[in-house]
């Protein structure tokens, strides 16, 4: 059920080298105002996202999930100036609507979905400063009950405010959405949208245990 | 020095079929509240981009020139229930920064850049509501003096509120950039980004002449 970005084409930004990257599971130590080594972060997820949908209206779904975060080394070894690129390599969320059944929500595997984690230039002057954190995601939205998979064509924005630790494992977050952000059909992908995304909020989770990521990928 | 989008990979939302299409100069009367038939808008346009340039800070340059704005046939007659796609198939505009000399700014030719004008759901029961006008745009920022041309991977939101007519000739618009946009660097497409987009405030124009937009063509 879980799609894991292999090499996609397109990217939103600079890719993270997985060579020898550890897998870094639940037991795994966050140091506030230290930017870590390199590494992949499995991470649970909570997200809120409202769906309009043509003869339904607003549809809002709690989703709940794991990700898998790559992590650059840092630009630098100090907080302030160090820059650090991510890459969702993999994401897994399941939420369920009243009249559409459920919904699983895995990456595109046609986009490589990046980010990056960055001091505020206005801040980095600061002691202890907070970083933002934004990262350009592509999805797909699987509704087996309808027979149906969405994805979007614009990136959805995800950004967290306020980071102190890497990863930023327990944060609340935002997805940027201007009204709307169209999704389309898999099997009508030139076509028109079929619905929009209207507002999205999440939550990063901490480090899951490798069994439990397991188990989530069903 | 302007770019034609013809028929690009990758486009943000549905294409206009270009076949037939009036081309639409100054002289075209514009209905308020009013879908009108299909056609090729050019216009006028002015824009207010702020960039962070690593090393100089930011950068605020005024931009002048036009756009050519390809619009399908509205779905339906009635101005509450139209939805009209649009895309951007040509832009030209030229600013000057203090100490990087000119920038010039037209259309990524690897993207085809898209919108839609709706009313938004809530206010489709009101007498004469405004729409809503959306495109996503994906743009080269040449700097002659410099020798390098940055551009943006992911879109560029433009919107536009309030429009009672179309085309919005003469209303303000925001670039719905979210702390920031990166920009890369044309002769390394894969690495960091050279630089940011903090904020983008533009105007559309009126129709122009088709001398005037050969003009600028330059």
């Amino acid at each position: 059920m879980t799609t894991v970005a292999e090499r996609p084409k397109l990217a939103w930004g600079p890719r993270v080298d997985l060579s020898g990257l550890p897998d870094l599971f639940e037991g795994t130590d966050i140091e506030p105002y230290t930017p870590p080594q390199a590494g992949i972060d499995n991470l649970g997820i909570t997200s809120t996202d409202t769906f309009m949908v043509p003869g339904k209206g607003e549809v809002q779904v709690d989703f709940t999930g794991f990700v898998r975060v790559a992590r650059s080394r840092p630009s630098a070894a100090g907080w302030n100036e160090s820059v650090v690129y991510t890459n969702l390599i993999e994401m897994y969320m399941r939420g369920t609507t009243a009249g559409m059944g459920p919904i699983v929500v895995t990456l595109n595997p046609a986009y490589l979905s990046t980010g990056c984690l960055w001091t505020p230039p206005e801040d980095m002057g600061c002691n202890h400063p907070a970083k933002a954190c934004r990262m350009a995601v592509n999805a797909l939205f699987e509704l087996p009950q309808l027979g149906m998979t969405l994805f979007n064509k614009e990136p959805i924005l995800l950004t967290i405010n306020d980071v102190r630790a890497i990863p930023p494992a327990g944060n609340p977050g935002l997805g940027r959405i201007y009204e709307k952000l169209p999704l389309y059909n898999r099997a009508n992908p030139d076509g028109e949208p079929v619905a929009d995304i209207t507002a999205l909020k999440f939550a990063m989770g901490t480090y899951l245990s490798e069994e439990r990521i397991q188990q989530m990928r069903g």
